[in-house]
């Protein structure tokens, strides 16, 4: 049980907004009830993700990596459970090294993240964003078409795996997707069996598209990494477009940019921003602490 | 233009969640846009609202009575709107300031709180609970029947003021006020040219009842302290129970206690909890300040 305050800094990427809690050498033991707790919006402090900063060799979960990732990305989604990667996450942690001084010299870039979807190279780019190798994207293989149900109609979709899984809809105005209150069904029947991630998409002009998104298990959200890839990822292969060609991705949060190198890793840029910092109180911690 | 990082501290009342900002000797301009900046939840710290916490000397909405009260809470809505009162609010309020030990001793509570709503009155109880005089509620004086609009059919209401308007609706089931994703429907037109809160309530036993409520401008909310006064007197007035009864209010964020006293002032009981302190980073304060 944790006994003491703890401090945080809140920050966000393209209004996805996390609660960083530094936990440099170890031993902080966030449970999943107090993690729910911190990132519920009304309870606690409010975000869509925790992100624990551990160095690598002080986490089981990362000392294989050490060597080549000083720093681990402990991510929790908003309900304790823990998760692989999270694009804008990983930009606002590299950020949050970067101010807090635990990076090495600039020379070192890019910056090595060890996170559960492995390690992740972050660049800072010299307008102030910052740019994330997000790895290669795949098509998913399978013989059925998939569709996905809107209050306007059944709309066939593209299968993407970033490696999480997307369905990619194209639409002609973001509106088509209505309210997005509830998640929208998707077709056949267990076409994805771990659930999945909805990006509705409309062209913005050449490389140029907007989008909103389903999050599996969150519901429509601000700004989404990996559906920002998925949702550029369709669009080059339509385009036929070549290697590094910048897409740039609207989300209801912001803008993100999406360039395919030439070996298939997604590159994906776009801010991150701290907002505060402090520290929640004990007498807190205690009330949300399994005894 | 605010130039330096701002002190706040985070907290609660039934989950009405407010960011609280010290400023003890005025001088800290808050524009409506950084306030907005401030309660959003994705791009700033995220609240219901936000309260300044002012001497009331130093606040010309207040100085008039600084001999009455000493701490004046300038309430601000989320969208940066100033606000006359709030009762999980200023509970909040309240504990903030004993905490700071910006209080006098105990031997003068009940502690004074200028507000624009007036001078609200709040006393500690043993059980940590804090419990706010709000005055005297009335009935909406007006010919025509009040209706509220629900998924399920044309209710009556009841028109109560608080002094702020609400209609409350009994129901036999809170889920036939619908999922409350847009404002119910008040009639006859122009019955509340201020717009209305909506209050849907059902008994749950002797002197007992819960509540969902619309919160004009907001939406449905977790708690609304007005709100349970207002669904609580008119259970009274139905029940033509004896003054002093404390009326149970289960709202979804918590437990409220309303009680008329023989004066006719109801008397707002519940918790308030601070959660978290910290300070906004100068550099996020600067770019959501008006140049």
């Amino acid at each position: 049980m944790i006994s003491g305050a703890i401090p945080y800094v809140k920050g966000h990427g393209t209004q996805n907004d996390f609660v960083v809690i530094p936990d440099p050498d170890g031993g902080l033991d966030l449970t999943p009830t107090l993690v729910a707790a911190i990132c519920n919006r009304h309870i606690g402090l409010g975000a869509d993700g925790l992100l624990r900063v551990v160095r690598s060799a002080k986490d089981g979960d990362a000392v294989d990596v050490a060597d080549e990732a000083e720093w681990f990305m402990d991510y929790r989604n908003a309900d304790g459970s823990v998760s692989e990667m999270c694009g804008n996450g990983v930009r606002v942690f590299v950020r949050y090294l970067a101010e807090s001084g635990l990076l090495d010299p600039v020379d070192t870039e890019p910056v090595a993240v060890a996170t559960r979807g492995g390690i992740k190279y972050v660049t800072f780019e010299g307008d102030g964003t910052l740019t994330v190798d997000m790895g290669v994207a795949e098509l998913l293989r399978q013989k059925a078409q998939v569709l996905v149900q809107t209050p306007t109609g059944v709309r066939t979709a593209t299968g993407v795996l970033t490696p999480n899984p997307h369905a990619v809809v194209s639409v002609n105005d973001l509106a088509e997707a209505g309210p997005l209150i509830v998640a929208p069904d998707v077709l056949p029947p267990g076409v994805f069996p771990d659930d999945v991630n909805v990006e509705f998409v409309v062209d913005r002009g050449p490389a140029h598209i907007e989008m909103r998104v389903w999050e599996r298990g969150v519901g429509e959200t601000r700004s989404c990494g990996t559906g920002a890839c998925a949702a550029a990822f369709v669009a080059m292969l339509r385009d036929n477009s070549p290697a590094e060609t910048p897409y740039r991705v609207d989300v209801p949060g912001g803008r993100l940019t999406v360039t395919k190198r030439s070996d298939g890793h997604l590159l994906l840029n776009g801010p991150a921003e701290l907002v505060a910092s402090g520290a929640l109180r004990a007498d807190w911690v205690r009330a949300h602490s399994p005894a």
